[in-house]
């Protein structure tokens, strides 16, 4: 069996007892391949046998099978057609990290965030029913996702929506860090529950004595059903919902997993069918590690020379909470991305992971705020997507003295369309009370972060993925500085485009581009801003660059209020998702580049 | 007693003889005032005897309670010194309609949006343990409440966070429409359970039996904690998730509610205290339609001559849901504010009431389309911030054709500064796929929902609260369209400006402000925004009114892309969170009136 050139319907063909096989070739492929491109790991090696069972007993071209955050698709995508293309995984052009539709016709609903999947679900069984299909629809959903608000929406609803539908909850325990709340300890309670190995029987007796087929089996069936409902009834918040719970099962085992999906196949309602599986299985040290190995670096990328935005505001953060006993620290199943375990560790009491949930973390900091805390919330651009409300309802306008510290902000490079941070500046602008910065080095980071910890309201400090370049300037001031002096031309921006801009005035200057090298302002605060040195300067041209769309960005705001005459040029990332590709080419793509800024100074002024 | 005189604590220090008349001495304000003003009726009736003995079981200077929604908050109101101002609820510098830290000692947490309590509650009380206080931390939350997200992901964390907290949860069965789904149906099994007798009986002998003190006390709650557990634990919920559950017990019954808060304040941990009221109580009409009496308009404001916004939009959606079998309409609890019931009546299998639940209501959308269907979404601006990331990564990266019809867009009048739509151009303007539409007739409307049921990408249509004004301009086009000729200066707007831009030239004229009169510009189409044809119109002058934050608003892309020369100002909604006022006055303090406009083409054009 050569694993690069199977073809859907050849994992539901395969002897079953070459399945053991397929799946130890198909971990090898996504260890390998993640090992050099970087991705998600230990979802995906827990979820392999689960894939091939699901694969062989629905049709994932007519079947609408929604992947929940897509960490756990890296089989279902190499069982798909993509086996040979899979070494192009988080690749510029290649297959995308998460299920993608468009890339390819098994891929049902595009996701990365977390929680979608029973919400989609949903949604793609009403339009078969309206629409008189038959189809099944299944919703694969990993144990730390259900936990947000999202989900449990949806789980909520689905009572009402009188529909079919198999949610398969695959529970390794673990999300992405260990998880939180009722809810896990609901699960592991359920876990615990020995009633299930005579489900299991009666299955098996069912399916292998020959009751097979049509009516016999719908019969059989049909007793188990009532035999799993008494059994499971007395302890499960699912029965309370509403949703039929069937499980526990061992995730791992395909035959298994075969027949709980038969099952389920001839079930006219919502069911959920709870898998346990082992994160990172078949990978010693990912099982030992999972929250270590949960997503892995490309190679190469993995161990940064200079420390990062991440470790440095970690860093600062514990130095602050030194001083300062009300100052906590919230984040969102996202502790080792954003580097807290130190003040984990350090202010055991003062740390707060809520789980997958984000909106109720923003609240939460809201309540500790008007309680007298000072609290830091650390969260990705991309994920603060999922809180605006409770940022301008309970943050900005109570005008509480929470602090934000948005990581990831700006081009995230192979995570793709996803996990962005560009609509962080366009989106916090315009709600009143806050204030915004945008540190270009550490500096001003540390600057920036003295300031939230005493101001007298709600604070946001953005700074992007990955090291931190050198000192960009002497200076000292959290407000908008001219950090080169210069005639004629203005570069301005913030962030991670600084170090572009002193790189295009280098160039304009050895290239003769402008008759005197640009003025060079690092704008810092981004709200309020104060640009009235730069309107004064009497610039011809003023140019604007910023890692965030242009739609929104502070760039429009500056050239809406220059003065008549100036010409103001905008650089940014244009109207379009970006995909999967490295930060430095996505930066390319949309000129942000010194090269390109220089030569926005040679064009014609008027044009 | 005289209501108005009525100071804390003297609610506390009233004899138990008097409560009865109490209640109906707050009953009788908060109906009279309501229908003089507008607000929240029948959730506020429901609460009065919860209020109550919440005011005397708890300080409510000291004790942080916390009001969800804050429709049912009153009673409170009135009971803690502001009964004299009541007559002032949601008039220009009176009372909000909401909790308003600001307004009172006595208000701990401002709110508006729905579901915000629980994490609010649980931040006050973290704040509490980590300052070393001691005072009680309450919740007080509608059944309606509990199932968005939000609160689901408070409850989850509950167990974690490992810390004292009382939930009050005051169950109408009702929220603000009939509640939906499987939350629903427990909490009403929950209230059929009979068994909660005993316990008020327990209850009652150990309070009344002298043991009222101290250890004794203690050792007595205690048995009776036991005792609670062992009822009410096999058919429930929240003990799944590790909450305390206790009830249900007679929210109208203050004796019963005193003792229940007496037994909580000894509690250590978590516990949720479950209410039966009924909304509307006390108020024949108002028990007997509890959804149309969930909110009054204001006397006078109540029945709009023309039609509504809301009106024709839905009666345009029907009219289109009947050429198209692929037409499916989504609310979130909001079918009677968004004029939905003729839709759910006539195509009852393709109408969707999710409960107060806007992210799933989007993802859901979401899957929808991506099955073949046509979702038209219905939901108020301030709500959509609710969604933000669904709209963005579940709906606009996948190009999906789902309609999104934005109510109460702009200005929104006494339902204050929670409940405005001026935050929605600023935040959709910058997601890539999406159309954006503001129209300023009915026939610009139609045109523009005619375009939106066929376009294979996901539309927004913005309209403002409250009638339609006549028909501002024969041109049909859904695109920028110049509907008044003009030299010299360009008044450019969409939706409730162009009335006023229309008027703003006519005064212009008579008034002799400008030579000749200006152009006026409907931009109707916000995204992709195409003013082509203003920026070749050659203006000096160009004055753009929205009906939106400046901070974001299409006025600064407008004036970032203006020719060299041409002065664009912009009046707009400065960066301030905008509170309770009539619309009509709230326009008049950000000067988005036909004379402020007019007096802005009469200043000097290069000032």
């Amino acid at each position: 069996m050569n694993i690069n050139t199977l073809r859907y319907p050849d994992v539901r063909d395969m002897p079953r007892e070459q399945l053991s096989g397929l799946a130890s070739d198909v971990r090898k492929m996504i260890i390998d391949t993640v090992s050099e491109n970087g991705g998600h790991l230990g979802s995906s090696l827990g979820a392999v046998e689960l894939c091939i069972a699901l694969l062989r007993k629905f049709d994932p071209r007519e079947d609408k099978i929604v992947f929940d955050v897509g960490h756990q698709a890296y089989a279902y995508k190499i069982l798909t057609d993509r086996a040979e293309r899979f070494g192009t995984l988080r690749r510029e052009g290649g297959l995308c990290g998460f299920p993608r539709r468009g890339e390819s016709e098994f891929d049902h609903f595009s996701v990365g965030h977390s929680s979608t999947s029973i919400s989609a679900a949903l949604g793609l069984a009403k339009a078969r029913d309206i629409l008189g299909q038959k189809h099944h629809v299944v919703a694969f959903i990993g144990d730390g996702a259900l936990i947000n608000g999202l989900a449990l929406e949806a789980l909520n609803h689905l009572k009402e929506a009188k529909t079919r539908l198999i949610i398969v909850l695959n529970d390794n325990k673990l999300s992405i860090s260990p998880r939180v709340g009722g809810f896990a300890t609901m699960l592991a309670r359920l876990s615990a529950n020995t009633s299930y190995n005579s489900i299991k029987q009666a299955v098996k007796d069912c399916l292998s004595e020959g009751k097979g087929k049509g009516a016999a089996l719908r019969k059989g069936l049909e007793g188990i059903h009532a035999q799993i409902k008494a059994l499971v009834k007395p302890a499960n918040m699912f029965d309370d919902l509403d949703i039929n719970y069937w499980g526990p099962f061992d995730g791992h085992n395909v035959d298994e997993a075969e027949m709980i999906f038969e099952l389920a196949r001839s079930y006219s309602r919502p069911v959920l069918l709870h898998f346990i599986t082992v994160k990172g299985k078949g990978m010693p040290e990912a099982e030992a590690n999972p929250t270590k190995y949960h997503q892995m670096a490309a190679r190469g990328g993995a161990q940064p020379a200079a420390r990062t935005w991440s470790e440095a505001a970690s860093a600062l953060t514990e130095g602050l909470a030194c001083d300062d006993g009300r100052i906590v620290c919230l984040t969102a199943a996202m502790a080792t991305g954003v580097k807290l375990e130190g003040f984990r560790e350090r202010f055991p009491s003062r740390f707060f992971d809520v789980g997958i949930a984000e909106s109720h973390m923003l609240t939460l900091a809201a309540g500790m705020a008007a309680g007298g805390l000072r609290p830091w919330v650390f969260i990705y651009s991309t994920f603060l997507q999922r809180a605006m409300d409770q940022l301008a309802h309970d943050v900005a306008l109570q005008n509480l003295p929470v602090v934000l510290m948005i990581d990831r902000a700006g081009l995230v490079g192979a995570d793709g369309e996803t996990h962005q941070g560009l609509l962080d500046v366009s989106w916090t602008r315009p709600i009143p009370n806050l204030e915004i910065y945008s540190p270009a080095d550490e500096a001003s980071l540390a600057d920036m972060m003295n300031h939230a910890a005493t101001r007298d309201g709600p604070t946001i400090i953005r700074y992007p993925r990955g090291p931190i370049m050198g000192s960009v300037s002497p200076i000292r001031s959290i407000a908008t500085t001219k950090i080169m002096d210069g005639e004629g031309a203005a570069l301005v921006g913030h962030g991670t485009t600084i170090g572009i801009l002193l790189e295009a005035r280098k160039m304009a200057e050895r290239m003769g581009i402008t008759p005197t090298p640009p003025a060079v302002f690092d704008l810092r605060r981004l709200k309020p801003l104060d640009v009235k040195a730069l309107y004064e300067g009497n610039y011809d041209t003023i140019v604007v660059a910023e890692e965030n769309y242009l739609l929104g960005g502070v760039g429009e705001q500056i050239a809406s209020g220059a003065r008549h005459g100036a010409s103001v040029k905008r650089v940014g990332v244009p109207d379009v998702f970006v995909g999967c590709a490295s930060t430095e080419r996505q930066r390319e793509m949309f000129g942000l580049t010194a090269g390109n800024v220089a030569e926005m100074l040679r064009v014609s002024r008027h044009s």
